[in-house]
């Protein structure tokens, strides 16, 4: 898309730290890291989200995912990381082309506040009603 | 596994709601729903981490997470989905089997904690030589 700055990454228009490229997919650095080594993956076909996403640009962001965490692990040896894909400005989407980060954490990190979940047990009766909803749905 | 809640799931040992399954995956709500919808997909053959998980699983895992973020929609019309993916328990990862968290937004939610990111521009330079190490270690 004309005016979408992750196609641009892709055309080489805007420059970027590149660490990974296939047929389907792009990654690099992304220029505001939570962590050192945050970096996204994209696919090089325009899709705004995951409902735009193919079946089969899914699977090699996924792909990719796998082999970047790896090489991430190889080359930082992280304590753990956190993989994020969002989809929609309600969720805080700030770039409308599908991205998953990929956010390595260290032992001595602060905690990521994407990780600060309190565990309260929910209501049963309205889960089971929920995922029936959705099972039903499932197309 | 054995000790493995999640593996006790899927072999149907311990009950659950679930959303979807097929030859490689296994899809139910989690009990400590963040927010209504709060969806989980795991890989049936056990794997702790996306180190330790098959590329087929990864596929299979990503093209179920497209098809239940369609189902999220069409069910519970969100303004947005978040699909977060922990390893380690650096990142807060609580249970050893690779899960995939699909969390539905509505618009007068109040924002995910996981969200709140403030944007603070990097080191280029840091950047790029990070960027360096992860290219020069993908395999």
């Amino acid at each position: 898309m004309d005016d979408c700055i992750f196609c641009k990454i892709i055309n080489g228009e805007i420059p970027s730290v590149k660490v990974y490229e296939d047929d389907r997919v792009f990654a690099f650095e992304d220029i505001n890291p939570i962590r050192d080594g945050h970096t996204l993956i994209i696919p090089k076909s325009h899709a705004e989200n995951i409902w735009e996403m193919s079946a089969e640009d899914m699977a090699a962001v996924a792909k990719a995912a796998r082999k970047l965490a790896g090489a991430i692990r190889k080359a930082l040896d992280p304590a753990g990381i956190a993989c994020l894909q969002l989809n929609g400005r309600a969720v805080n989407q700030l770039v409308m082309h599908y991205h998953l980060h990929l956010i390595p954490q260290k032992e001595d990190d602060p905690e990521l506040t994407m990780t600060a979940w309190k565990l309260v047990a929910g209501d049963m009766d309205r889960i089971g009603k929920t995922g029936e909803k959705i099972a039903a749905a499932v197309s």
